[in-house]
């Protein structure tokens, strides 16, 4: 055991099928490791303007490479995949949200000895924008990166593309592609509909009910704002998985809906207990079991220096902060800015914070 | 006219029934401009809590009164409002989530001339905690405050009940209390019941799972931490308006199961497009029109000298941050701060932060 990391493990040269926003990300962090990257992408634009940002080369690819990376839109992930392991011996991976159907369209197209190459994989990562110019080479730092072999994956193909998550900056979580799905669908996909049915019903509203808005809607509804066109393909490839998760949420909702017109309290209070069993399920920010936090508002004049005056007494006071909010008054130009911080430090913060003659509450 | 301030119309005494969060929140709001105020509560713990705070007296209120504002639990608040309107000849608010059904408690318990003396309020602001030790004279700060009169109430009743929204800081909107339980179910209950269901289904979920939970479902199930007890009242009193939209919502979930069943990309493209819609119909958060925003992230290391030191860089740069987020990496000390901004700011903002020396991607 020599301890060496096992980022030794990619060596390069690595082409990218698809140079829009991950892959052109994923060519920037290799190149930034000095790993050989070529690009590709039905649009030549986008090969141009990735190239130019340093993400890789335009030039044809070599025949032996170590890895493909496809990063085309959902809809294309199957042909893509399996066009990379029928033309190439390298090791395959996608970046696709979903597992489970391209893995399906590949098995049905190449034979078992080239599908052992492939191990498909998801980092947790992305933007509102799109595209290479909105790529970045610290895109994955940090975030979590499912890596989902399936069964005849070979272990060689897995610690690839375990190395190039980590030569991304992400950390790597091992699934099935069945398991990913779920996992996705439950954690990602089930939210991002509901977010939208909310929202949908706030589209419905006559515009001055609206004013009402606070954080609460504001938080439940702000990612059904992403492109419908890219959420279509996402959500019809895991189908399956979502709508199973679909159907027990309205199976709730019809318990719900039951308990307020019987007025059961009892009911009621089982389905919002539940709710309140899953938010603290949800691992801790730190990736350790959660901690209990509480939200410490200060009122802030509404220009940057005033948050960094904020920022610099917090970290005078020496308290943590781990998370931020700034709700914004209607109509004025303060915001109440909330700072949650663990529980045990919240009065620390305020009675520390309110002696420096912030205007503080919690 | 004199431009004299509305809150001029708030002289006092006023009693404050119920020494909580809300309660305690507005006598210490009008103690602060020198308005009488006494306090009661069934709890003597609490009126003595929130004297020492300076809320107000607990003594023996005066027989002549101005205002009463009833700061109970939804559940006692007819009971609690009648009383007032029998016992005192002051006009009467309360500060509860719901206006129609409390309403009709005191319009079968009470003359109409004395409900003439009602007037209904809501103010948007809470907190997680409870009690009077969690009160703040700032609560209300800026904070959009529902004036919901009934038919009969007098313009006299809500001339007071909005000179005591002026003067605990809010912003005073107007509404029938029909409109105000349609207008909350629809920006409150909906999403808090919806993010619960959310919520659950995580509470079912394999712990292993849930690594893969971004900010995106924090997001969406974060306010259904709230307390079930509390909730259990609020969508209690509410129930017809609330069964009526979660009606609709289940009929727009039957059409997605429907839609991902038959791979109906129209369809489902539909519904997601009506969710983004629905989010641009939120007013923007200084109450005018929404306007386009971008995030741009930073990467920051996970100590609040870092957060002044980027709030300083932010502030030098002179773009004005409308939102702050800190997403955690998993399992190492750093976070992912997104800063939101005008979008026609955000490459200035990226730019100039990356010259700065941050890791900085959009």
């Amino acid at each position: 055991m020599t301890g060496a990391p096992l980022t030794d493990d990619l060596t390069g040269p690595v082409l990218v099928v698809g140079a829009g926003l991950l892959g052109t990300s994923v060519g920037l962090a290799l190149r930034a490791r000095g790993v050989e990257v070529f690009l590709t992408d039905v649009n030549e634009e986008n090969v141009r303007t990735a190239s130019g940002l340093g993400a890789g080369s335009a030039a044809k690819h070599p025949a032996e490479l170590q890895l493909v990376v496809v990063a085309v839109p959902p809809d294309h992930l199957g042909p893509a995949i399996a066009a990379a392991l029928t033309d190439t011996r390298a090791v395959v991976t996608d970046v696709g949200s979903v597992k489970g159907a391209p893995l399906a369209e590949v098995r049905s197209a190449v034979p078992d000895a080239a599908l052992a190459r492939y191990v498909g994989s998801h980092p947790m990562a992305g933007s509102e924008r799109s595209g290479p110019l909105a790529a970045s080479s610290v895109l994955f730092d940090g975030r979590p990166w499912a890596v989902a072999p399936h069964a005849g994956s070979s272990e060689e193909a897995v610690a690839v593309v375990t190395a190039l998550v980590e030569a991304c900056g992400a950390t790597p979580f091992r699934f099935s592609p069945e398991e990913h799905d779920e996992a996705v669908a439950r954690t990602s996909h089930l939210p991002h509909v509901v977010a939208a049915l909310v929202a949908g019903a706030l589209a419905g509203a006559p515009p001055e009910h609206l004013v009402l808005s606070g954080q609460g809607v504001r938080d439940v509804t702000r990612i059904a704002a992403g492109d419908p066109r890219l959420w279509e393909q996402i959500l019809t490839a895991n189908a399956t998985a979502l709508t199973g998760l679909l159907r027990e949420v309205r199976s709730d909702l019809d318990g719900l809906l039951e308990a307020l017109e019987d007025g059961s309290r009892h009911d009621l209070g089982d389905i919002l207990g539940r709710g309140v069993a899953g938010t603290a399920a949800i691992p801790g920010k730190h990736g350790g079991p959660a901690v209990a936090e509480t939200g410490v508002f200060v009122a802030v004049p509404d220009h940057p220096g005033e948050l960094a005056r904020l920022f610099s007494d917090v970290g005078d006071i020496g308290v943590n902060v781990e998370d931020v909010r700034i709700d914004h008054d209607p109509g004025r130009p303060v915001g109440l800015v909330e700072l949650t911080v663990a529980t045990d430090r919240a009065e620390h913060l305020q009675h520390a914070l309110a002696g420096r003659g912030w205007s503080v509450h919690r």
